[in-house]
């Protein structure tokens, strides 16, 4: 079955700008339960709170997961609340992660742990954690409550798996790929799938969902991969180059690596194995990331990823079969499509 | 009511040793929960988890919440998964303790982030943390995911809090017992109360059980604050000191500077306005240190400090009076005087 490919936004909205206004009631009870959650006493908590919600980002998850719920005709008083749980966990990742990379921005402003310290970034991560649970005990849900925490648990390994990565020229394209699938894709996939979890749909329904967030979660974190090494950097937000710097092993560079021992070509391992095993100079970044940039090209690494971000768009939109084809359904595919269509 | 001294212990067992061995086959249940949720297929998460459970701990909180189970005739196969989920977030609260006060001893051993790094301590301690929410499904009751969840979010809000107040002479014992009661006492009622709450016991025994936590929790952090002014290092594990290291406004440091504005001592004022505001010197130390105590005694701040630990104790004890008495009270009587008896 293949799906024309999404038009049905007009007024120069991108399709996450258009589920946006499609669900603004939705998301105007998201967003006011964020606010309230964010609450606390504590003086610091609301500011750094504030600091990261007028930080913005585009809320693709919330979105996902009202959206989803929509596509089943599910209005449960519960969704809102869900949404809500699951942009707290992805914003206490960003904050922990925060304080792991030391990147110094993070959506265009700098990093919370650079404002506040390390300290504040990772107890008010915790917060925000604890937060997510509150607000998914209130759903009543246990399948939701076990699929959410199923998800932070495999976030966590994904992340330590990372970890473990970093630096190794030797990581392959599948430890990669499981990393990514752990880290970044199982919150998409959680973020679809509660919402037919709460909705007490079929089995069938539920894994579709969940299929169809894993993959475009996959995509997604490929093309933000892709970016580090081709995005102008006021528009992304994210420095071009923090994955190098970090030496993160990510798929432009493992397809650089692989094109460079294909062609046993030396001076190109080479590159890669110094610049790789420490930390890069400040003052010889430029020229290094260029020359990174230049490697990645004649391997044709940004192509041939964006290739493979393709395979799980299709993929993910082939897991809506099960769904009968009406605007709605439109509205997932048309997000799906602008994964790999965005330029931020 | 009155209750006699703790002495049904015999064969020199401390009351936690004896209800170790009381609880013998339940604590062995929880070891084997917490062996199987430690256990992740990413390499540097079982390693650390090991390194955390050597590093042993006395694993008071789960033993309480046999315990309290135990008083309520409750065997309820769910208690053992719910001991081990307290214990993960306790050990997730040090692991994330540790990161952020750079401690360099935890449990007499090198503390994790110095071992792993900060990052892996961080994404350690999200792990468990999510493996704690996780055990808590497998319950099946929302009463506990609401209570554990709560607990939570005030743990981390203490702790926020806990760091507002660090190197500031004007915090009041008043909010020094907010910060504790967040921070340390709200893990101990919760792991009380789960026990109540899973045997769906009426809520005047579950907050009994919480009254019971909540006021031995304080007792316990006062006494801690306590020994860090006054322990044998290898003994408490602990390195004496830290507190005043890290400029912490503990009970002790509190009641001299309170002593000393009293008796418009200047000289002990401008002392603990120039220790705490900023790290001291290592070199310059242990005469600080030496210092400090002697002005801790000159107000009698100890042994004020271990009076409002007894008063909380005597306050811990009456929360039981709505129980029978027995030998299972007796050991929640016991455990509650052992804590202001303990010298580790």
């Amino acid at each position: 079955m293949k799906h024309s490919t999404a038009q049905t936004t007009t007024r120069n909205l991108n399709p996450i700008e258009q589920l946006n206004r499609d669900m603004q009631s939705g998301m105007a009870r998201v967003n006011q339960t964020i606010e309230h959650y964010v609450g606390s006493d504590v003086t610091l908590i609301p500011e750094i709170a504030a600091y990261l919600v007028d930080s913005g980002g585009k809320r693709v998850r919330p979105l996902l997961t009202l959206a989803c719920a929509d596509l089943l005709s599910y209005d449960g008083s519960e969704i809102p609340a869900l949404a809500a749980a699951v942009e707290f966990i992805h914003t206490a990742t960003l904050l922990h992660d925060d304080v792991v990379d030391e990147s110094p921005l993070r959506r265009g402003k700098k990093a919370a742990n650079l404002v506040y310290g390390n300290k504040t970034a990772v107890l008010v991560g915790d917060f925000l954690f604890s937060r997510a649970f509150q607000l998914m005990v209130t759903s009543g849900s246990l399948d939701v409550l076990r699929i959410l925490s199923d998800a932070s648990a495999v976030i966590a390994e994904g992340e330590v798996m990372q970890l473990s990565t970093e630096r190794q020229p030797d990581t392959t394209q599948d430890r990669y790929l499981q990393v990514i699938a752990a880290k970044t894709a199982s919150l998409f996939a959680a973020s679809c799938e509660v919402s037919a979890a709460a909705a007490k749909r079929p089995k069938t329904e539920q894994q579709a969902l969940q299929d169809y967030g894993m993959a475009i979660g996959m995509a997604f974190q490929i093309v933000d991969d892709i970016l580090d090494y081709s995005a102008v950097q006021n528009k992304l937000g994210k420095k071009t180059g923090d994955d190098l710097r970090e030496g993160k092993m990510t798929l432009p560079v493992i397809m650089a690596l692989a094109h460079a021992n294909d062609m046993a070509d030396e001076t190109a391992q080479q590159f890669w194995q110094n610049i790789l095993s420490k930390p890069i100079e400040q003052s010889d970044f430029e020229m290094h990331f260029t020359q990174a940039c230049t490697y990645i090209e004649q391997a044709d690494a940004l192509r041939l990823s964006m290739n493979l971000a393709k395979k799980y768009i299709d993929d993910g939109k082939a897991a809506l079969n099960i769904f009968p084809h009406d605007t709605r359904k439109q509205s997932l595919l048309d997000i799906a499509d602008y994964i790999i269509a965005r330029d931020y």
